[in-house]
């Protein structure tokens, strides 16, 4: 599979070292630069160049971190398909290898409209969980990651038919480039989304503000453009939590939240990571537990 | 209060004795012809007559347990209003006596769209748990009740908001005809109703029925009248769960059930009755925790 992937196989990104810290495996990039003109067709040119290359740009580091991911696809796989703009990525990646028939016998089952929509325009044969309920490999992307690979998940809307395809899944691979790193989920500042029924949003708003009064939490109805509520691809409403502080105990708190009659699914993804896969501008690190 | 209920407050039920067994307590009706007569302009003529009176129905008996639970509803309470056959003959007696002056300032907060509908013909003053998050009393029906007073609901597709409703209700009191008692829940053979997601549905329903394979569960999507899957107020759909005997431990299966991604609400509803009204043949009893 290595050599299938030349822009971010081992060979290609260069890697000068290899740290190994308890379970932290490091690749280290030998040069910004030499990385950049790997990826476009000026790269030999540059070579030759002193001038600095453009710095990596978001979207060049989470392209990193899920070609990365994708080296542990192998054919005749049934693989979970995430959703956003990293997950997005990983897709484009496996739609490139099925059709040069560097991978074969894919399977995909999406986790969201979105995802279905896209694999199927690449050419991957797509199911769902009520035809194959195993999956080998789920791939995806994460808004925030805590040092023991706990995740908050979900703010692009799909975090119930996500933590269902990936629950179901024998390994969970996570793709994220390292703004996303915490040190408490939480602590980003941004959402972390809850979703619920329609029926009394406003009274499970105000019981999921509750919980996290230490914290300092906010508790929003999400809105679409037109400031009319989100909904789900489950007809549901996202009640989105931001907190002041990281949250104490995530453990507790996704109990506490799932126990809120009315609450259909929330974005704590707990012990479900196998594998984090964080791109940064030093380098691809893969957290493991 | 008692004296509004001539049909069935005390002096009507002609109460030869009050059994006390620890927290239960048995009105019993002298004769089960004097109780008919009394519901209906036959009775005075009916009491010089030796012939029997036809047998109660099944309906008489739920009218029965429905006008002796609205003996707890007090002028200024907000009451949750149950769905149901049962309850819709609490939700008439509400009615009936908000509009004979008997009952003043009650607001009710209903559990279902066919329950909002009832009450608001019999013009019963509304609101809704976003607007009222503390009911003080909330009466329901239920398809079984065990010995501890925990309940299987959920056979009329509104589990999900009755659910909501009677967890935020400082009492809850339910009304039962004697054919819903059994030993264990589960034990009567009929639906124990889960919602889920319309999401990768057949992916639950085995889910579901593996994790009752000690009880012989078979699953079963409930459907329509035309053969469609039926849909919740809440856009889901509902699986029954049929049991060949009852659920060994109830709270272990509430939460394995509830950990099921997917899952919105089940019909085990434990530790929430305050109070269960059983009318039988024999006569009523209610029941305490």
């Amino acid at each position: 599979m290595a050599t299938t992937l030349s822009f971010l196989s081992p060979p290609s990104l260069k890697t000068s070292s290899f740290l190994h810290h308890n379970n932290v495996t490091t690749f280290n990039l030998r040069t910004q630069s030499q990385l950049i003109r790997t990826c476009t067709p000026m790269s030999i040119k540059a070579f030759s160049a002193p001038t600095p290359a453009p710095p990596l740009t978001q979207d060049d580091l989470k392209k990193l971190a899920a070609y990365k991911a994708v080296d542990y696809v192998s054919s005749g796989m049934v693989l979970g398909l995430g959703t956003g703009s990293t997950a997005a990525f990983v897709v484009s990646r496996i739609g490139e290898l099925l059709k040069s028939g560097e991978l074969k016998d894919i399977i995909g089952v999406p986790t969201s409209k979105r995802t279905q929509e896209q694999a199927a325009s690449l050419g991957i044969p797509l199911s769902i969980l009520d035809d194959h309920p195993k999956i080998d490999l789920a791939i995806d992307g994460a808004d925030e990651v805590d040092p023991l690979l706990n995740l908050v998940k979900g703010r692009g809307g799909a975090l119930l038919r996500e933590k269902m395809v990936e629950a179901a899944s024998a390994k969970f691979v996570v793709v994220v480039d390292d703004t996303k790193l915490v040190t408490g989920l939480g602590g980003s500042g941004l959402a972390m989304p809850v979703e619920v029924v329609q029926f009394c949003w406003k009274y499970n708003l105000v019981r999921l503000q509750d919980l996290f009064k230490a914290e300092g939490c906010d508790a929003k109805l999400r809105v679409d453009g037109d400031g009319k509520p989100y909904v789900t691809d489950n007809s549901n409403y996202i009640v989105d939590l931001y907190f002041k502080t990281p949250i104490k105990d995530a453990g507790s708190a996704g109990k506490e939240i799932s126990a809120l009659e009315g609450v259909v699914e929330h974005g704590l993804f707990l012990d479900m990571a196998t594998a984090v896969i964080v791109a940064g501008k030093e380098g691809v690190t893969v957290q493991t537990k």
